[in-house]
């Protein structure tokens, strides 16, 4: 499988995510972000009830919760109502219990935003540090061959 | 206690609330009701881990979920930032595992938006239609009681 | 054109559409059902700035104003992260004025929640009712040959 | 008029702001952010038609965007259903450009989260770099002020 295909997404800027100046309300950033991450573990074939709680029949939430415990983000160019985004994802892990990805929002192939989600594995229980998700961290090595080999 | 004081509240409408035609995007209005109702719940008194479920120690969630099944909103005029408003309550037992609350949004004496949201009481787990939780059915006969001895 | 191609679409419900019951938190249902519509005018092929103001170079914003005046929904059975939903628009215009579209949220063909919003058409400057603009007619007439081509 | 008016404020958190998690859903601490530094303009006395666009009578826009050039946070301890937040603003001035807004929110006395919001002020017109707003400017003295006396 081609890393194209769940590391470079796509997004159309919708009506709902600008403010009254006319372009994206800067916090919308954040979802795309995390929506963009939940498209490209399921575009990779991860299930989302290993690695998101839910309330499913028989109640079998994950084991290892995944706080963001840091983001950030930068903003480049303002963003408008039906811009077409390409979103681009860097996976990379920091510690055995914690990873972080990289986005980059291009439109016109010019850097409109970028920004930083930084995840800890925790036992869901506990609250104590864990390894990551077997899930994640097959995303996380594929995701990084694939960046080697398009070198 | 008077009902002014959890049937009456105020909301100052922030710039997020708005889109790019410059006046609060619609489905915010509904944000607003839910908060303005969970607002009147923890000013009558009612314990919020009572009513909605959360993440606590022990983990121990209400036994009664209540989903929202109906919801709608008339707008009546433009609603824009730094807009203070008077959020009116109205709540109403429908049957024994039902209620609704009216909201009336007033700025400026005018009315500038009502909505209507109905929630179910159900069995968290086997997801049976079950009676109120008790906090409700006393925050429902109170606000009633409060609003005849206004007339 | 098929009408599948417009007034039919899919959406992933994602982690932040939820709250802690574990299900939809349920005004993210309008907020799916204005991004359908905009998926829907660009996929029939309506430009956006035609219909939504925006900050463009020159700022011709649209003469015409589509405020929601109305809104409702139901809500039939839980929606959980990663539920693939299909999403099926139903366009009607009900005067020269004003027109809504009627949403309905499948997912494992069965019904999840239906949704309505309600357009008035306005001069943007004066706020008078003025007729729809040019595209969402085109957008009208064609649904509903579509519809009646699919009888 | 005491710093503590205008730079300490409060917050409750709402169900619709947690997720499937049980947890405060990571980007709504921006959210909180961005309102509260408004509620910290409001009450230092600054109007908000003279900061923010909106869509008025008359159609008189500030002069002066103020877009957001960077933002971050950190997550210290998960936030929860009606926990009564302690909010801090630190403003900072950065150039004569250029500010930006420390933000600390506290529960239990415990600090739960961190952030920064970096604002650019920017000739709405043009799109130029620009001095800030007189309003703004004030505000960021009269912070600074409040903290060298509260030494």
């Amino acid at each position: 499988m081609n890393p194209e295909n769940w590391l470079r997404l796509n997004r159309v800027v919708r009506f709902g995510d600008t403010d009254a100046a006319g372009v994206m309300h800067f916090h919308h950033l954040f979802r795309w972000c995390h929506e963009s991450w939940e498209e490209s573990l399921q575009h990779y074939g991860i299930a989302s009830e290993d690695i998101f709680p839910s309330n499913r029949n028989g109640d079998v939430t994950p084991k290892v919760a995944l706080p963001i415990i840091h983001c950030q983000a930068d903003f480049r160019r303002p963003i408008q109502t039906s811009n077409s985004l390409v979103v681009e994802l860097r996976p990379e892990q920091l510690n055995p219990n914690s990873f972080q990805v990289h986005f980059e929002f291009r439109h016109d192939n010019q850097v409109a935003a970028i920004a930083l989600i930084r995840h800890l594995a925790i036992n869901a229980q506990t609250r104590q540090r864990c390894a990551l998700p077997e899930g994640i961290a097959r995303w996380l090595e594929a995701s990084n061959l694939g960046r080697i080999g398009s070198i």
